[in-house]
């Protein structure tokens, strides 16, 4: 089986971190939990939102995300008995090109670089499988799909939905 | 029609490069016919080949590529008609995820980030065409290919070729 994973979201937690960054720069108290259903920066005074917005484009933000709960040993399982590739929108930032590169080194270093794709579009994408915390990506895919859950989609319906990578490995393993 | 462009050899001359800083280096008078059939690091002395397998490591090689003749404008028409995406087996050097992304902004501004690919194997790709100068990527491929002529592969048979962009434009356009 190929199995496509996007990386933000789904291995690398990018909610965290810009909560964490904005509570420092800000000395304010949001929590994952008041941003369900919605982007972080949606859930910030609208004189600091410009703010959140930019913490993708500051170097080092996507080389100090922390990994997902349980991502690496599942994901370390299910590569020693699928075709396991990580596929990530990081075209949109290229700063991120090279620290995401080094990020996957660190955390997944069982991922060979032949098994990594950085790309916009994911309807591109020829496999059997797209674990993806995007309903686009997912629309568009020929193959199965699981949303992964994040505080963003808690809401949104019609999508075989996995709330962690528990629930990954005892649908594949 | 979704169309997969590879880069280097393709739209970026990687080969001219080589060759200019090799007799920059050395201070000698290799050519590209010389190179026909083959590596560029296979046609120096043992003791420089070293030397030239490092090229592509260095800080800038593929940033300062230029661009294969008539690929931009061939190119720029081709994404008026279909949907043309770049796919470069880059994840192999880190440090030239960034450039090459800048080297697009640069000469294929007309090439939005979403239709930029960056990966490892090529058979993950979903869509009509691909053009690329590497056999493998071709063979895995599922739909029509061109093999674009480089001087390593002109030797290699089986494969529907073009030798230029002018080529291509007669093909598709």
């Amino acid at each position: 089986m190929i199995l496509f994973v996007d990386m933000d979201e789904v291995i690398a937690d990018t909610y965290g971190a810009h909560v964490e960054i904005y509570n420092n720069d800000f000395n304010d108290q949001l929590t994952l939990e008041m941003c369900a259903g919605s982007e972080v920066w949606q859930n910030v005074p609208v004189v600091r939102q410009a703010s959140v917005r930019n913490h993708a484009s500051v170097r080092g933000f996507f080389r100090n995300l922390k990994p997902i709960a349980h991502s690496q040993s599942v994901l370390k399982e299910l590569s020693e008995k699928h075709d396991v590739f990580i596929a990530s929108a990081a075209m949109q930032f290229p700063n991120s090109l090279e620290e995401k590169s080094d990020w996957l080194d660190e955390h997944f270093p069982f991922i060979p670089w032949k098994n990594r794709i950085l790309c916009g579009h994911k309807h591109i994408l020829r496999g059997d499988l797209l674990i993806d915390d995007r309903s686009y990506n997912l629309e568009r895919f020929d193959g199965r799909t699981f949303l992964f859950t994040s505080p963003h989609n808690v809401n949104t319906q019609g999508f075989e939905r996995v709330d962690s990578w528990i629930q990954v490995a005892d649908k594949l393993l």
